[in-house]
């Protein structure tokens, strides 16, 4: 309770906190949208179409509706009640282990018996072969019930896929089963005090000896569920250079280093794997962030994945997994903020039409008021704007994985390398916007802890940060994946946008966002073109100087292109006929995406313009003019 | 501490840690530039030219400065320790009073012994006759050190010049002298829970009696330092309606409720104010926010302020002191942010070079990146943008004050009333995502409470809720202000950058700003005039339905106007020759005045674009297409 001093039945202002508790258990109802859901995977990326691939072939529409009812199921009745329990009680480090909330000893049992931890992997290895676009929506709609509870399992899917893809036999036999079962989680062990974005200079050291082990020693931080009381053991995948190797990232290997590891008896045994310090965080408070201490008996054993001096390619497809990952959090914190500000701007009543200014009339809910409604686009642009991106690029993962023929799956590879950055970065940045428009949208009530605004908000903030920065998104966008190959990938990107520009055509209503689209293409090839052309003339100190601007004015176009894929979707649907209670549904989202090409696509107009400067102010500035 | 499990010397990661302690208290010498200060009152807003009028003929430069610098003794021994230590600790309502830190019992005492309440009162007040330039300078100082402590004097100052302004001689003497001295806190109370925006429909009412008093009956909410500890009374400035008046906004009367009213035998005694609930908030928690109710035992007295139903016009005295107040919070707290992130930016090392790969070269500071420059930059184009915009508000309120010409007195008048909502919303708004930017620039420290990043997220976000949403304003700004006497502050407004500019042309590297500032004029008067003539024909939902981007729009020209104008002061400096160690100071500035021309003032593109449009997209929305 957010407000203290008078609990319900208590005091005279009883019926106003009852509201409160009332509007909360209301709230709790809705965190995310079925309909929308069942919209992505149905009509717009046509799910059912993969179960012609061999891979999938033992799926249909009825499966993916039980998995989607039982992820709702979990996610409402074991997830949702937990996540303002868990923010109030967050984890402790308590002689030398994290205490996590009891909850979460289940809910990692419940993953992994239940099959999340293992939803995409194959047959053969205790999987069940499902589509990542359904997975990925699953993993969407746990994460807006409560992301922290999330991140334990996304995190282990994440190292056991690891393990599987580069890792021997026999690493995966020790391993995988557990993690997969939810009695082991995985981790993703880069950062270090003093190396964070910069991977080229962490210090960790891994000293081959006579066994099939290395000694590791030195630290880690920023070690998302590093450690903690929820599970048997942490199974770190852990990056550290062997001594003698080349200098920089070239240098870097990949390990398996396990909290506790396997004795000869079969019993887990202490490995000097230390929990040396738990950060107290602004949010996201439901998973401990932590710094880990390696070795200091010398006798923390890790073992290789794969060759040496490869760990960083190796490590890519963790990360590149837990970007998409970053994405869909954020996806989902902005998907529940916008549901919990949709349902206080419909309850709550306050002032007049302004054409109404007679004072004796009943005051009216917000959502009538045109600001409260340009509030409330917003925020369904976005986080519906996201969420198709993401399934987007979870269907490139599908058809990368199913497709015989090799120049396919190099191009969906492709594709995805292109749209990574942007589905790590657009959610994380917008998601903040998104959800401070809808704590706005409660003015003060937003402010308290009565509403879960607040939190949301305060969770929300680690996005852009965690797993690469917005700014190494940027650099990592604009410096490697648009020229990557000879721009291959960006060639292919401008392909996907045309296919969908065609299928549009059909529909008169969607011309005037086909002309918006076109024009934005342009842009973005002579904005694009103009860079390269930079690079090449002038350095690439000044070509990366306004990543990140660069990195925001795509972003928008592909969210762009996103929302016409759904207008070919909506339109369809309207045209055919539809239900009559669904028919709102449909116009709805016809307005939203208007607002999108409105209010959103023209903020173009002004970073390409920035772009297309490319003046050098920020690499000129100097350090000594700051002073003062 | 942020990061816990092992204290300082206690463990092998001490040094570390260590690290962090040090930064922290390096870090508090630092939240706001002595020399920008300077510069805006002595360089670019000449606050000795006020000395020339009659009521300010005591004042010179060297009590401008010892005033200053006691400003910054205060907030550095004594507010600045403060700040982390309230967060930590935030007041409770204990057995129906609030408690808050023991420390601003002694602050109320210094701020009042000190004269900062009195500070611009006049002498025959108990006042100093100070300038409100250098009043609200100072404000901005304690702000930047620690809002929540500045609140309470800050309210305190409102409330007391309130009843200076409307109230009776009696009224003055019993409760203005004791405000003054810090010993009473004061406060506005408007909010209710059914009416926070509108304030219309407020219910409590008044009474009248047969005593000089009337009783007051119902309940306010959300009331900043509605009650505490640390004082020996609290003054309400309350809101009221006497039955039988008009309905709406013209039946609203301004009565002094205090929480303990004085007895025949001159002594303080219950008055039937209640403190019945206080809020948990996302951050400002060093101040309480409450919940009152009057009357439950039908013996609250409030004495009435001037007329009957005029209330609400006398409210916005305060109600405009107080926007101005959130405006100058805002920025100071994005001011502190950015100081904190400069300095974290200095000494973090991470990374080399784009130009640089190779690895065994040594890491670089973080501030020598490009992309880290332009977050610096970003927030320093805002900060100081901002704290030039409130300096030029309240020159206007002091030669308001002193004007002898009553047109002149009209003309600042006018021109204050325009930019009070930009004042308030620009630094609000702005200050969020500076703030959001600084925590960016720590990474992952930046989401950490071993850093102050965190806490100015978290406080910052109140500033576009109170004293009038973000949406309110720009509804004042473009319903109300713009359009005042026949558009006449407008004009006004557009003859001060005209003004600006002419000054300007004597400086030839201010050529392209002057020109980008002429085009962004001639913008502003297109869209005004379109929108003018949109609500002549088509009404006022559709007038007024983007009034927030109107605002944003008018705000980034006003911060543009701003930074020309420093422009011509920083010019001067430079031509005229500086002192060696600051010209690096002048040459930031530039670049600084650059950086807002290249990266911020283009939005106005985009905006000019959207509100020339005026389509009616959110008027047209319906409730019922926000299903599913």
């Amino acid at each position: 309770m957010g407000v203290s001093g008078q609990a319900p039945n208590q005091g005279k202002e009883a019926s106003f906190f009852e509201n409160i508790y009332l509007w909360k258990s209301r709230m709790a109802a809705k965190f995310i949208s079925e309909r929308n859901i069942r919209f992505l995977l149905y009509e717009v990326f046509d799910i059912e179409s993969l179960t012609k691939y061999d891979y999938y072939k033992d799926h249909n529409r009825k499966v993916f509706d039980m998995v989607l009812k039982e992820a709702m199921r979990l996610a409402k009745d074991l997830l949702y009640p937990l996540f303002e329990e868990m923010d109030r009680n967050p984890p402790g480090l308590v002689q030398g282990e994290v205490k996590v909330h009891p909850s979460i000893r289940d809910l990692m049992k419940e993953f992994g018996e239940g099959g999340w931890i293992s939803a995409t992997f194959p047959y053969e290895h205790e999987g069940e072969q499902l589509p990542h676009m359904l997975a990925e929506i699953c993993e969407l709609i746990f994460a807006a019930a409560n992301y922290s509870t999330h991140a334990y399992p996304g995190l282990t899917h994440g190292a056991a896929h690891l393990i599987e893809s580069f890792g021997s036999q026999d690493l995966f036999e020790i391993y995988v089963p557990n993690m997969l079962a939810g009695k082991w989680q995985g981790t993703m062990a880069l950062t270090e005090p003093e190396a964070g974005s910069s991977l080229a200079d962490i210090v960790t050291t891994a000293e081959p000896t006579n066994g099939d082990y290395y000694l590791i020693k030195e630290q880690k931080t920023f070690i998302s569920a590093g450690d903690h009381d929820g599970v048997e053991n942490v199974i770190h995948l852990m990056l550290a250079k062997i001594p003698g190797g080349p200098p920089g990232v070239k240098g870097i290997s990949l390990f398996v280093v396990p909290k506790k590891r396997i004795n000869q008896t079969g019993n887990l045994e202490f490995n000097d794997v230390i929990c040396s310090g738990i950060y107290h965080k602004l949010g996201y408070r439901g998973c401990p962030i932590v710094q880990l201490s390696m070795g200091d008996k010398k006798d923390c054993r890790g073992w290789l994945v794969g060759e040496p001096h490869r760990g960083l390619a190796y490590m890519f497809q963790m990360m590149n997994e837990a970007r998409i990952g970053v994405g869909m959090g954020a996806t989902a914190m902005a998907t529940a903020a916008y549901y919990a500000s949709l349902e206080y701007a419909k309850t709550r009543h306050q002032g007049r039409k302004l054409t109404d200014k007679d004072p004796t009339l009943p005051p009216i809910p917000i959502i009538q008021h045109a600001d409260v409604k340009r509030i409330l686009l917003f925020q369904r642009a976005v986080v519906e704007g996201a969420q198709s991106l993401l399934t987007q690029c979870s269907r490139y993962v599908d058809l990368m994985k199913v497709s015989n023929d090799i120049k396919d799956k190099k191009k969906y590879n492709l594709l995805l390398e292109l749209l990574t950055p942007i589905a790590k970065s657009y959610p994380s940045e917008m998601g903040i916007l998104s959800v401070s428009q809808g704590l706005q949208c409660l003015g003060g009530s937003g402010y308290c802890a009565d509403y879960p605004l607040e939190q949301y908000y305060r969770d929300c903030r680690i996005h852009p940060i965690h797993e690469g920065t917005t700014g190494i998104q940027g650099i990592d966008l604009l410096g490697r994946k648009v020229i990557l190959e000879d721009g291959q990938p960006f060639a292919l990107f401008l392909d996907e946008l045309r296919h969908t520009i065609e299928r549009a055509e059909r529909y008169p209503e969607l011309k005037i966002y086909i002309d918006e689209l076109n024009k934005a293409i342009k842009r973005l090839q002579a904005v694009t073109h103009h860079l390269i052309s930079i690079s090449q003339q002038k350095g690439i100190e000044l070509f990366l100087a306004d990543a990140t601007l660069y990195l925001e004015f795509f972003s928008i176009i592909t969210i762009a292109w996103q929302w016409l894929l759904q207008g070919v979707a909506i339109q369809k649907a309207l045209i055919e006929g539809t239900r009559t209670g669904d028919r709102n549904f449909y116009e709805g989202k016809m307005f939203t995406l208007r607002f999108f090409y409105r209010y959103e696509l023209p903020k173009i107009l002004w970073l390409s313009q920035r772009l297309m400067e490319c003046d050098g102010l920020t690499v000129e500035m100097k350090t000594d003019y700051f002073k003062d």
